[in-house]
């Protein structure tokens, strides 16, 4: 009856206490709630919202559902990021060895792609050999010793918001941002790290289309941060368009290389660079921003960071060789290009459209249990804000069976929108909340 | 994904069309929906609502979820009555001869008592040898030869609804007007009957508290009826007090058999005339309401009433002998006076409290398995509105073991209210709606 007592209040827009929020997660963890309690109660959130201590009782419930990592051992401030996820968002990859080089350490778990967004884990995945199952003691020594570990969210982690997630999906109460907030912030908070910069994406490729929407988000999830003593700060980015000039997974890995070389697109830099000065300045390797992209800068010019990234694949198992070797990568056999129907302005390419057809090509799993392809995707000759001509070349799938791929190819040619005049150019930066 | 997108469309303010209800709810009764996703459906409902198309679809997929009577071959018109509940509430036990006595035949299904209030069948199985779970030929028989049938809810009718109800039950989605409609109407509307009158009770021993919430209900269970092609009015009555004088199982089938020898109290007398009328002038048996009533009136009057109750007691192998020799039915063993704790007017009398009172006694159910005590409950000897000296008879309540029933006849106690001037007159007929 307890349970029916807290749906009930929070249905009539009442308040919860922090214990009967743990008493609910936790015997929804261990099956005394049973789903369609759950179910009706992330409906009745859907709702009514959750206030900033109703949030926090969440959010540790969640976390403390399961292990929660203690890394005071280890000597240094540690920070994590997190993207609430994007197309060609590869970020993570170059940005973790650039703050390593940096000497702060970064102890990540990352995702595998959802929906039309790819995943961290699956891009690393490409590096013959690289391991993302990596266990907690090793995952403790990677940090110690080499500085940072990337790998996959072990199964230990946050089990309630893993079981809540699945049953979410499956209730249309995914889209709250409480609930996003919550999820989020008790799987990075469980891996141990003391700050925590979000990028949080917003526009058509983004899970947040809207401005607002996405700026409650960020302010939500710095809020819980706050709260539970974390150091979090947020920034809103762009995601209208396609991030960089790759998407499919070893693609990406191509590009993260090049941004540690010095040889990557302007906003993919740009943005490694800003979220790189945040991680810096939390951890107080930095005094201020201008000080941390400048040390960003410095370990992409001086090769630091690519050097990290080099031991890093060495320490997960994968070929390092791949740092100087691009060709180590997978690649497909076919590449097709991908032609100006008309001559003008490039004005946009639809983010989504270009993330569902990658999917289409089979670099992300239209089921959970397809497996992907890692050599797959676009990779982009021209961007929004270009000047084109008719039949010039706009870009150039890389498909595994090409008449397999004409559909997927015909919808990403389809994401390519112009326009007679130049268009306004869209700022990547666009808030930064802390 | 199909049950995911109804839940996401309806949770987002849409319209759900009646080929995709119809779907919902078979494949929640059939169980390809899990308990989950209807869960967040209920109370995706619950926030949004039903608009009357979705309303008629909603009842209609419930009704056809299992057998569906046709009386057509039953010459007449078939008129049945329902009560949303309240305390006292026995009217139809002594309203079906009445109507019956009028030529009118009287299909009707009744329910247990639930939460504070009493239920028909519980109370008519007071009477020795009555059963209530009769099977659906057995039903047209009695309807047809004796002219009515007063029997429980059969499991065949309506499993939707049945499976609905008790997951609402758990989830905090019981109060939502379209989703209490729909549950009362698909049972209702599959027995078979051409018309029906409502009793909607508002008031503090009601499930609907507040007139305007009543008032809703009312014109949404009128509407579903007329779009259905049944006539239906509602009476909307108050049920701010207990009804009549009697409350427990045997003490109503007392109080309705003298309300049937034209001696019962006043408010339960006119509550079974004009109900009575309403049902005679939905049937074409009576012109207005006026002859209606006077009809009602005629078959307490002229014992055609109780003659037929004594005829349908007997067809359902209960004991006839009672209608003469009230002694016949159970009897509590030991009777306390409850007396007046000082001097004033009798300003009101908790209705809600005097049924979770006469529960604690035994007379309904803490839990659905209990058995319930047909002797014991309460009669008043006083009403709201009379004048009292400190020390006077207010009350018997029927008890089995008097140390047992302390608390509850302390709770009865407590539920009397005093003032030190006449108490407005509460009108019983609030509203009808047609």
């Amino acid at each position: 009856m307890r349970a029916y007592e807290l749906i009930k209040r929070k249905r009539d827009g009442g308040r919860l206490e922090a214990d009967e929020i743990e008493a609910f997660i936790a015997g929804y963890t261990d099956g005394t709630i049973p789903d369609y309690q759950a179910a009706a109660m992330a409906m009745a959130i859907f709702f009514r919202g959750l206030d900033e201590g109703e949030l926090a009782a969440w959010t540790t419930a969640m976390l403390e559902s399961g292990d929660v990592l203690d890394l005071a051992d280890i000597p240094g401030f540690k920070v994590d990021k997190h993207s609430t996820g994007g197309v060609g968002d590869k970020i993570s990859i170059p940005l973790v060895p650039l703050v390593v080089a940096n000497g702060v350490k970064v102890p990540m778990m990352a995702g595998r792609g959802l929906g039309h967004t790819g995943g961290t884990v699956d891009k690393l995945e490409s590096i013959a050999g690289y391991r993302v199952d990596i266990e907690v003691e090793a995952f403790r020594r990677l940090v110690r010793e080499v500085g940072a570990a990337l790998i996959g969210q072990t199964e230990r982690l946050a089990p309630a918001d893993r079981k809540l997630y699945a049953l979410r999906d499956a209730t249309a109460t995914v889209e709250s941002i409480p609930l996003i907030a919550s999820s989020i912030m008790s799987k990075k908070l469980a891996e141990g790290s003391d700050g925590l910069v979000l990028d949080v994406k917003v526009g058509r490729g983004a899970f947040m289309r809207e401005l607002e929407q996405a700026r409650a988000l960020a302010r939500t999830m710095v809020g819980i941060g706050r709260r539970m003593g974390r150091k979090v700060v947020a920034l809103l980015t762009d995601m209208h368009d396609p991030l960089g000039r790759t998407v499919g997974n070893a693609l990406e890995i191509v590009e993260s290389i090049e941004i540690l070389r010095g040889e990557g697109p302007a906003d993919t830099t740009a943005l490694t660079v800003e979220l790189g000065a945040e991680m810096l300045l939390l951890a107080g390797a930095a005094a201020s921003l201008e000080e941390g992209r400048a040390k960003i800068r410095r370990a992409i010019a001086d090769g630091s960071g690519l050097e990290v990234f080099r031991r890093m694949i060495e320490a997960q198992h994968g070929d390092p060789r791949v740092v100087d070797d691009l060709g180590r990568l997978p690649r497909a056999p076919h590449v097709i290009e991908v032609r100006a129907p008309r001559a003008g302005w490039i004005a946009g390419l639809h983010a989504e459209e270009v993330g569902l057809a990658a999917v289409m090509l089979g670099a992300g799993r239209a089921r959970k249990e397809d497996a992907i392809d890692p050599a797959v995707g676009f990779t982009l000759e021209r961007r929004p804000g270009d000047r084109v001509e008719a039949g010039e070349i706009l870009a150039f799938a890389h498909v595994r069976d090409p008449e397999a791929a004409r559909q997927a190819v015909a919808r990403f040619a389809a994401a390519w929108e112009f326009a007679d005049e130049a268009p306004a150019p869209r700022p990547l930066f666009i808030d930064r909340i802390a």
